[in-house]
C-alpha cells in the first residue's frame, strides 16, 4: 500500500507496517527525510504531481499484481491533497482512504462547519465573513472575543487569530488579513504550507473552555468503528504540547458523548482511517458542554500516546482501517501521558542540539520513558519527537508530565 | 550501528531503531529477506566475509564520521560468527557487542558447560565424549536416558539427540553420529547451518523436568543489567512454540534464583546485549531445582512477548545495551502469552499459504491479538511470525494460548 508524505507520521506507520508484514511505499518530499530514513521504498515526489502519485501506485518490478486496482490502497499523512486527482484515481479503481470527499471536511473548515451544522453536532457559533463589518455584526450577536480562521491551509496555530474587540479588528493582524483577502493574496501565514488563497474567512465564537479534548476513532470502509479513550490535550502557542490519556477526571457521560460525537462524524462523513475530533469542553456542576473545534483525518499528535498505552496504536489501526481489515481493540493498557519534543523557540536553528546526540542522557533520566525520535533536523518550534510515559498505579499524571518535560528538556535544551 | 544478519531478529531491531531515531545497517543474506524488506541500508554479504563486514562498518558517503572507532558498533542476530575476525575488529577499535569471547559460550556448548562448572552454576551432569564407550560409562554413573549434543552448530532441536538406552546408542542415530565423528564428517544435520565439523560430542544427563524456563536479561558494557520476568517456554519438536510470561505459578524464590543465575552468567561472562538462559526446572514440594540448558546472546524467541508485554522490549533493550546506553525498565506491563506462527510440517512448501494473505482473517478472530509477521516465505517448520496476547484481568493463560493457536492456525493452515 502507499502513503503520500514522508514525515514522522509515515515513519511511525512504517514501524507498524513492518510488524504486520505489510509493504508500505511512501511518496516523500526528500530522500533523507523522516520516513525515507526507515523505508526502503520511498520515491521522492510532490503530493500534487499526478505522475508521481500514479507511479507510486504501480506494482514494482517483480510484484505479482495485475493492475492498479489489485495493488493500490492510497492513504495520506496530511489532508492537503489534490482533490481532483484523488477523485480520478478512485474512479480508476484505486482505493483512496480517506476519500477525496471526506478529506475535504478536514481541509476546509467552512465545509466542516456546514457539515457539523447539518448533522446538528455541538460546535461554536460560526459564520463565513469577507469584511470586518460582518465580524462586528457576528460579535454583536455572540460577544467578544471571536476567533478568525482561514478556511484552508492552517495547522499548528497558523491561520487562527484571536480577536478581542473592535479595536483589534480594525487595527491589528485581523485588518491585514481582510486587506490580503480583498487583494486576493494569501492569508494567515503558515510556514511550508504558505498563506492560503481563499475567498472568505471563517469567524467563530471564542469558547471559554475549561480544557481541550480529543476524541480519536478509526473507521474502515466496511463501516467498523473503534474509539480510543478520550484524551485531554494541552496546546502551547497553538501547538499540541502534552496529552493526558485518558482525560483525568472527565465525567464518564462527557467522555461517552465525545466518543459518540467522533463516531458519528466518522460514520456520517464516511471517514476511513484515523479521525481525530478536537473539541473544547466547558465543564460545570450543571453538566458539561462540548464544542467541536477541528477535524484531522490521519494519525494525529493527540494519539501518539497509543503507541505505548493502548492495545492497538493509532498507526497500526490506520493501516488496518485503510486496508479494510478488521480493527484492533483500542482499549487502554495503562493511563499514559505524552509530551512533545519541540525545538526551542528562543534559539536560532544553528544553535539547537540534535536530539539523537542527547538520547543516552535522556534515557538515563527515566528508565520507564518511551522516547520516540523522528530523525528530523532540529528547528525552532519543530516537532522532533515525543515521550510516552505510562502511569504507575496511583501515580499523578502531573508528575509523569513533569518527567516527560525533563526528558524533552534534555533532548532539546541548547545549553545543558 | 550495524548488525550481522537479515532475519526476523534484525527486522524487529529495526522497528525499535526507527522509534529511537537510530540508524541501523544490516549485513543480510539476501536482498529481499526479512530485514532487508524494511531497512533502507542493508548490503548483501556473508557473515564470514571479512571484506563485507568491514564495509558494513565504514561510514557511508555523507556521514560525518572520522574513522571506524567513531562509527562502529557491531552486533549480531545469531552467534555463529567468525571469532578471529571479531577479535581483529575489536583490536581496531570497533565496539563488538557481545565480544568474540562472550559469543564463544553461546556458540560452543562444551565451552559453556566448562564455564558453568567453573562458576558453580546449576546444570545437568555433562562430559565430552568421542566414543560410544564413554557414553556408556557416563550413563552408568548418571543413568539413562542421556542427551547427546554437537557442541557447535545446533539450533531449534538440530544437533540434539535423546538416547534412551545402550541399544539406541549402538544401533540408532547416535551410532551414525559417532561414525561421522570418526570419519571427520559433519555431525547432527541442521538445515542452513549444516552439520558441524567437531572433534568430540557432548553428553548430558537428561533432566526429568517439570517444565522449561527462560531467564532473559540485558547487560551493557558499563555493567548495568536488567532482568525481565522469568518465562515458561513450551517446545514442540525441539522448537520454541509457546511462551508464558511470567511463568504461571512459579515459586517466587525459584523465579528470583533463575534471574540471579542469568544475571551472574551475564556479568561473569561479560555478555553484552540480550542474554537468554534456557533452563529446566524440577519442581517439588521440597523445593525446586534449576538446570541451565543453553545460552543465547541476542534477542531470543523466549523474549518476543516483551514487544507487547513489557515496558521495554528485548529489541529496544538490545540496541540500548550494545550502544552502552542506559537500559530501560524491563517491568511487566501485563501477563502475556506468545505463540509462534510456524509453517505446517505435514505439507510440502508449495502448498503452504502466505501468512500475509490470511492476515485479515486472523485479525478478525482476536481484536486484542498483536500479530507480528516476518515477511518470510512459508516453509515447513519455519518460523514465520508470532502472536502476542496480553491477558485480561484474571484470564487463564491457557485460554489466551488457545486463542493464539487459533490465530496461528488461520495464518498457516493449508486448507481453511
Amino acid at each position: 500500500m502507499a502513503v503520500i508524505g514522508g514525515g514522522q507520521l509515515a515513519r511511525m506507520m512504517q514501524e507498524e507496517a513492518s510488524a504486520l508484514g505489510v509493504h508500505l511505499r511512501a511518496l516523500v518530499e526528500a530522500p533523507d527525510g523522516s520516513a525515507a530514513q526507515v523505508m526502503p521504498d520511498a520515491p521522492v515526489g510532490r503530493a500534487d504531481d499526478a505522475g508521481a502519485v500514479r507511479d507510486l501506485l504501480q506494482p514494482k518490478q517483480g510484484e505479482q499484481l495485475q493492475d492498479l486496482a489489485d495493488a493500490a490502497v492510497l492513504t495520506f499523512e496530511h489532508e492537503h491533497q489534490d482533490h481532483a486527482l484523488l477523485q480520478q484515481l478512485a474512479a480508476q479503481g484505486v482505493s483512496v482512504q480517506p476519500s477525496a470527499q471526506a478529506l475535504l471536511y478536514a481541509r476546509d473548515k467552512l465545509e466542516m462547519r456546514r457539515a457539523m451544522t447539518r448533522l446538528e453536532l455541538p460546535q461554536p457559533a460560526w459564520s463565513p465573513v469577507s469584511q470586518p463589518a460582518e465580524v462586528l455584526e457576528f460579535a454583536l450577536q455572540h460577544g467578544w472575543p471571536v476567533v478568525l480562521k482561514t478556511p484552508q491551509g492552517g495547522y499548528d496555530g497558523h491561520g487562527v487569530l484571536l480577536v478581542n474587540d473592535a479595536a483589534e479588528l480594525e487595527n491589528g493582524e485581523a485588518a491585514k488579513w481582510f486587506k490580503a483577502l480583498a487583494d486576493g493574496a494569501g492569508v494567515g501565514g503558515g510556514g511550508s504550507l504558505g498563506g492560503a488563497q481563499v475567498s472568505c474567512l471563517l469567524v467563530e465564537q471564542a469558547v471559554n473552555f475549561t480544557r481541550e479534548l480529543a476524541a480519536l476513532v478509526a473507521r474502515n470502509p466496511s463501516g467498523q468503528v473503534e474509539a480510543w479513550p478520550v484524551v485531554e490535550t494541552v496546546q502551547v502557542e497553538g501547538m499540541c504540547d502534552t496529552v493526558l490519556a485518558p482525560a483525568p477526571g472527565l465525567k464518564p457521560a462527557t467522555a461517552a458523548l465525545a466518543q459518540q460525537v467522533a463516531k458519528r462524524v466518522a460514520s456520517e462523513l464516511e471517514v476511513t482511517g484515523v479521525l481525530a475530533v478536537e473539541m473544547f469542553v466547558v465543564e460545570g456542576d450543571g453538566g458539561d458542554q462540548l464544542y467541536i473545534n477541528e477535524l484531522a483525518m490521519r494519525p494525529h499528535n493527540s494519539g501518539h500516546w497509543s503507541q505505548d498505552g493502548a492495545l492497538t496504536s493509532q498507526f497500526e489501526q490506520h493501516l488496518r482501517a485503510v486496508l479494510d481489515w478488521p480493527l484492533g481493540s483500542a482499549q487502554l493498557v495503562a493511563p499514559t501521558v505524552m509530551v512533545n519534543v519541540i525545538g526551542w523557540r528562543q534559539e536560532t536553528d544553528a544553535l539547537l542540539p540534535d536530539p539523537s546526540s542527547r538520547l543516552a542522557q535522556a534515557l538515563q533520566l527515566a528508565p520507564q520513558a518511551k522516547i520516540h525520535l523522528y530523525g528530523k533536523q532540529a528547528r525552532r518550534g519543530r516537532k522532533l519527537g515525543h515521550v510516552n510515559l505510562s502511569l504507575a498505579e496511583g501515580q499523578d499524571p502531573a508528575q509523569a508530565v513533569e518527567i516527560g518535560r525533563q526528558v524533552a528538556h534534555v533532548l532539546t535544551c541548547p545549553q545543558l
